[in-house]
This record gives C-alpha cells, structure tokens and sequence, in this order.
C-alpha cells in the first residue's frame, strides 16, 4: 500500500510546499498598487505577513484590514483565507482517513481488493462533503449576520461584511473590516452576532471527522472514542473559561462591568469561544485583567480539535495528557476514556506533540523579548502563543513589531499551523523500529 | 517485602509529617522575642513563611535574614535548613536503595536470605555515609569561605559567615547574612567565593546517588545511566546557561557590563547555577534583562537531581522527555540513552511529574496575579517558578506580598518541596493494573 501511494502523495511535501506557495501569491498581489487604498501597494514584508496570517488563518495584522486594503485586497485575503482553511481542513481529513483505512487490519485482511475502491472513491465523496459542508455553514452564517448588519449599513455593505466574517470566523482566521482594529467590539452585547460567530467558530473548529460522524449517525448509530473526547474536552474549556472569564472580568470597568447581566454573559463566552483560535475580539484585549489574559493564553495554547481550521496542540491531545497524568497518579498501568483503553503510542505523540509546542513558544518568546526590547513580557507571550496556535488574538504588539520580530511572527505561524500535523503524519508514516533492542535500565524521575 | 515494611513505614506519611512538625516547630522558635532584633518576635505568618522557606530549602524571604534575626534567630534558620536538606536527601536516597533492592529481580530469587541483612545494614551504612558526606562538604567550604571572609570582617564573625553560607548554599536553600537582600552581590568578581559555593550548590544538587557511585567506581568500575544522564544534563543546562547569561548581559550596563572578562564569567556562571535551585545571586535579579529571567525561570524549573537538596522537576525528568520527543520525531519505538532502553513506566513517570509541575506553577501564577493586583506577570511568574522549584530566586515580589499571597507562596513551596517525590513514591508503591483491559481505540492527535 506504501509503495504505491509514495510517488503520487507525499503528505508532508504536498502541504508544505502547497502552502508557501499559495503564500508568496498572495504577497505578491497584495504588493499590487490595486490592493491598497493608498495606491502603492503593501511592503514586501507586511504583505508577506498579511498573506501568511490569512493563509495559515491566524488573524494577527500589522495594518488594519478594513483601512488599509481595497475590496480588491480584501478579496485577496478572503480567498487566502478560504484557500488556507478549507485547503487544511480537507488535507487533514483524508490523510486521518486514509490512515484510518490503511491500520484497519479487518479491511486489510478481509477487505484488500476493495481497498483500492475505497480510497479512490472515498476521497471524491468526502472531498464534496467537506466542501458542501462548508458551503452550507458560511452561507447560512452570511446571510444571518448581512441581516443583521443591514440594520447598521447599506444593503450591499451589510451583504459583503455578512459574507467576509462568516467565511473568516468558519475558518477560524479571525480577520474583520470594522476598522481601526476594533473586530467585534462593537457587537459585544448582540445575542445574534455572538451566536451566529461563535456558532461559526465552534463548528469550523471541531473537525470534519467529528461532524462527518454525527451527521452518519442516523446510520452508524455508534459515537467514536474521537469525537466524544473532542465534545467533552470543548464544553469543559468553553464552559470553564465563560465562567473564569465572567468572574475575573466582572469588576472591570473597561470590559464587563459597564454591561447587562446578558451581555457580561454575551462577551465571557465569546472570549473564551474566540481563544479556541478563531482570533475575532468583542472586548478589548489590552484591557483585560492579567489572569484573564494568561487564561487566555493557555486556552489558546490547548486550542481547537484536530483536523479542523484551528490551530493549538488541540483538544484531544490535552485530554490524552490530562488522562495519562490521573492514570498515573491513580496508579492505573492504562489510560482509559469511556471504557476504551488509549495505545501508548498515542500517549507519546501527545507527549512529542505538547513538549515540541511548548519549545516553539518558549523560544520564539525569548527570541522577540531579545528584539522588541521594552515590551511587558506578557504581551510578547501572548503574542507567541497566538501567533503558535494560529490564534491572531493580540494585546497590540504585533502592528509595532521591529522587522526582525515580524520575521519571526510569520516563521511562528506557519509551524504552527503546519507542526503538530506534519509532525503527526511524519511519525505515522515513518515509524519503524530500532535495528535491535537495548538492555533497559532504570532511572531516578522527579 | 512491602508487608513487613507497611506498618514501619509508610514513606510519603513519614516525610509528610515529619515536615510539617519541624516547620510549625520552627514558626514557633522564630515567634520568640529572643528571635529577632527588634526584641518583638516575628508575626505568626511571617515565621511560617520564613521556617517553610528554611526547611524546604528555598530561600524567598520576607524579610532581610541578616538585618532581621538574632543571632538564635539565625541559628533556628540555619537548623532548618540542615534539617530538611539532609532529612530530605537522606530519605530520598534511603528511598531509591530501598526500591531498587526491591525491584532486583535477582536478588530477590538468588539472595532473598540476604535481602534483610542488606536492607538492615545497607541502610545504617548508607546514613553514616550521607551524614559524613555533608558534615565534608559543610566543613570544607565552611572553612574555605571563612578565610575569604577573614579578610572583610573578624575572624569570628568571618567563621559564622563562612558556615553558615556554606551550609545554606550546600543544602541549596540560598538564605544569606549579607543584609538588606543584597545576596552574594558584592562578592560576584571573587574567585574563591564563586567558585566554593557554585561547587557546594552542584555537590549538593546533584544528589547522593551519583556521589555514592563515584566513590564506589575503584570497586565496582560501573557509571549508571542515572548517573551518566544527571552528569550530562547538569554539564548542557550549567553550560549553555553559562554563555546564554554571558551573551544576553554582556552590554547590561547594570549587571554585567562594568564588570572585568572573568568578573563577566563569574557572573554568568554563578547564576546559570544557583538557577539549579540554590537561589544566591551575585546579580541584581531585577536588573537582568527579561531574556534572561525568562531563561533563568525555565532553568528553575528543570531544577537539580533527584534525591538531592535540590527541587524542580529533575534533571533526569527533563532528559527523559527530550529524549522521548527526539525517539518520536526520528520515528523510533524505543527511547534509548548510553545505549540502554528506557522503560515506559519511566516515561510517563516523567510525563506525570511535568505535568503535574506546570499545573501547579500555571494555578499559582494565575492566583498570584489575582492576589497580587498591578505586579508585573513576569515577576510573578517568576517567584511561582521559584517557590515552586524551591529555588529562592527573586525580582522581589515576595516581602511586597500581600498575606493571602503569603499563605499561597507557603503552601507551593511545600507542595514543590514534597510533591515531585510523594508522587514518584506514591506511583512506585500503588501501582497495580486495572482488573480488567478495555478494548483500544485510536484518535487523532495534533
Ligand atoms: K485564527
Ligand atoms: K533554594
């Protein structure tokens, strides 16, 4: 099976090399004198930035969007944006089923010559589902929010700006054309905007496998491992962090206080929505209290689920860790979810997964500590965290970057918006065992 | 085996208790009026911080010990470094003689006649040594230190301070009598004092196992992997650390700028080591650029070597999971270091300890900076780390804090005291498999 899959579909190539190229495209058009309004076009650098950010859907700006970019440049950045976002999120639910297909021994043993058939024709449907789910979820939320905004602007406005933060909070990439890097704010107490964009993000980042599941469930009648770990692991960090949020804020003169009860609800939960790497803000971020915003760091850390638009280490892998530390600590010898029983291997590629993000982050924040001197540490930390997790929250540090730390910001985001898959499919696809086995001895941990 | 040993010793218990007695025993001492030069005693809380601090060997204080304390006053502190620097070490080392008798297939089936005698005899043996050993180190330095010291003050008092820093600086517990939290500052271009105490604070972190296995190689011409790992990380984190120090303050006209070429390296080195949480400093901590105390919390947090006076999560924890990200990235089955395989019990061992380690520095920081309103978050990060890692080391948060930020810094100094090998204890003893295997199921990680 390897062998004939290896000349026509290298994974890890194919993303790698797909995506900076998609990425300088979309530097060089938005060099384009057409794609900004000031008629000379982007620095070779901030358009690079802004392409790399759009296209790894991170949202972090070093100009704001709605004042800087033509419709021209706009487009160029939705259309990055759409490519970046579908193009992953499709990628990396064929590649977990192809993999699902490849270790399923039954279908190896039982099923060989209908393998074949099925990647084949499996891939084209799942291809068009994913597209058509897409399709569905950004219109149905384009059209909810262009109602809502014609009540502010003029119809065909209402409709444009319905359409672009649909198709950039389903992506989870955080970019908006409010101006003056306002995002959201001024919808924080709209019980339809919050809704409708958290609706949005939830769902973008939740991963097809998961919705592909349900939406089979009528037939299959049975809910994987996978996806019941995503939905609890989503609700406790989206419940948890609402409620974190609503008290640590409560009392903030510059966020929750001056609300209603529903919109100190309203804006709790759309900030801990956002931090599973959607990006978008309805308060504002510097203002937050220091606890609410080392939460969110650490929520942007954990960030959205596998094989969907967001970015982080992802919700099941902390589950993973979070179930290996109790075992452990219980005394268990297995990790156990809902009476199934997690492979070891799964528990080291957590661990290969957090210990190598957590390097990234804490070397890139002890790289712009050295470049933007003078910076309060915890926006830089923010900063890394955002850019790792593809997240594009930020506390302002970004737009007064120093070249050398905007270097390092676009490096950031494009591993980690490729790492932990890459890494993931390169530690499935290459695994082999030692030449021989080693004597084992022990050691003195902890 | 465990039978005959359950209703003698029930190690976490032991320690646990014992701990708290010596440290309520200690508050109690420090509340004298005979305690404190002001004749008044200290408040109850502030003797509680400082006998935890002693007896945990970490060294944040809220108030000046040189300034504050008579000289009985002084002595207290000083007994309660010895005694949990050495009641610690000596268990810890008890422990892992105890638990690889235990697990020695071989001479449970050869030797189980023996087995009793060793246990018996080995132990009695075994203490002498670890006593012995210290009382050389102490005295040593002791008498070192005292003769640098001869020739700032009187003899008498150059003796008092010679011991009294060699103790505290071989049991790693950086309290000082130099006044006004000045530390080692004014000795940070001495050679003598430099290097005496850089090696009482590694000898006494880098615990009595390897020391053990060094005095015993004429015989048994054998280096364990413990030892060859603990050798090496130290060697990597006081090296690397030496030259990151060295370049990052090179032109800090603060710290180490005015300072000569050996006074620069002196510098470096001394703080790369006492972050293996001894927590001297001949720099001003607040002075140093947020590079390096970024750098500095991350060494924190590594910490020194298990069974040592030392906290942190370990050296051998730390080399363990790089070595298990490495093992994964290159797509092995197997984490082998020197050619010897690590066990996976090890591995998650490590997982658990870090884990556990960054939750409970992750809970602090976060009810810190609720706790302490307006402080700077790396400040506060920082003395979580140090408390945590029972370092010392601080930007100087800790005589600003407020009491229930007390009562917090308290209780994560014990618990970073305690926890690391409770819990090492906790999982070697309990284990047992669940009564049953689930059926495993995979899902996607990253
Ligand atoms: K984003
Ligand atoms: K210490």
């Amino acid at each position: 099976m390897k062998r004939k899959f290896s000349y026509s579909m290298d994974p890890p190539k194919i993303l790698v090399s797909g995506f900076i190229f998609v990425i300088f495209l979309g530097a060089y058009l938005l060099t384009l004198p057409v794609a900004t309004k000031d008629g000379e076009g982007h620095s070779f650098l901030n358009a690079l930035f802004t392409s790399t950010s759009a296209t790894c859907v991170t949202g972090l700006v070093v100009v704001d969007t709605g004042t800087t970019f033509t419709t021209f440049g706009q487009l160029v950045i939705l259309s990055l944006i759409q490519i970046g976002g579908l193009g992953f999120m499709t990628f990396a639910t064929l590649f977990a089923f192809l993999i699902r297909k490849r270790i399923s021994l039954k279908e190896r043993l039982i099923l060989q010559e209908a393998f074949n058939y099925v990647t084949i024709e499996g891939v084209v449907r799942m291809v068009k589902r994913v597209v058509l789910f897409t399709f569905v979820c950004e219109v149905v939320g384009g059209i909810l929010l262009a109602i809502r905004f014609s009540f502010d602007m003029s119809i065909g406005k209402a409709a444009y700006y319905g359409f672009f933060h649909a198709i950039s909070n389903f992506n989870n990439a955080g970019f908006d054309l409010m101006g003056e890097y306002r995002s959201l704010t001024g919808y924080v107490e709209d019980p339809l905007v919050v809704l409708v964009i958290c609706s949005l993000i939830i769902i973008g980042g939740i991963g097809f496998v998961v919705i592909n599941e349900v939406y089979e469930y009528r037939q299959t009648k049975r809910v994987s491992l996978h996806t019941k770990l995503v939905l609890l692991t989503t609700s406790i960090l989206v419940g948890g962090g609402t409620i974190l949020i609503f008290l640590l804020e409560f009392h903030n003169p510059k966020t929750l206080e001056p609300l209603s009860w529903s919109g100190k609800f309203l804006g709790s939960l759309f900030q801990a929505v956002t931090a599973r790497t959607a990006g978008s803000n309805t308060l504002n971020i510097p203002d937050l209290a220091n606890t609410t915003l080392f939460l969110i760091v650490f929520l942007m850390f954990i960030g959205a689920s596998p094989g969907s638009t967001g970015g982080g280490i992802k919700t099941t892998t902390f589950a993973t860790l979070v179930g290996a530390m109790l075992s452990q600590i219980k005394g268990k010898e297995e990790v156990v979810f809902f009476k199934r029983r997690m492979d070891h291997k799964l528990i080291y590629k957590s661990l290969t997964v957090i210990l190598s993000s957590l390097s990234v982050v804490i070397i890139v924040t002890m790289i712009l500590t050295v470049t933007e001197p003078g910076k309060e540490f915890l926006m830089i930390l923010f900063e890394a965290t955002s850019a790792f997790a593809t997240t594009g929250l930020s506390m302002g540090l970004t737009p007064d970057l120093s070249p050398v730390g905007k270097v390092i910001i676009i490096m950031t985001m494009f591993t980690g918006r490729l790492g932990p898959l890459t890494l993931a499919i390169a530690l499935t696809l290459n695994r082999r065992p030692d030449p021989f086995r080693y004597a084992e001895e022990k050691i003195m941990i902890g």
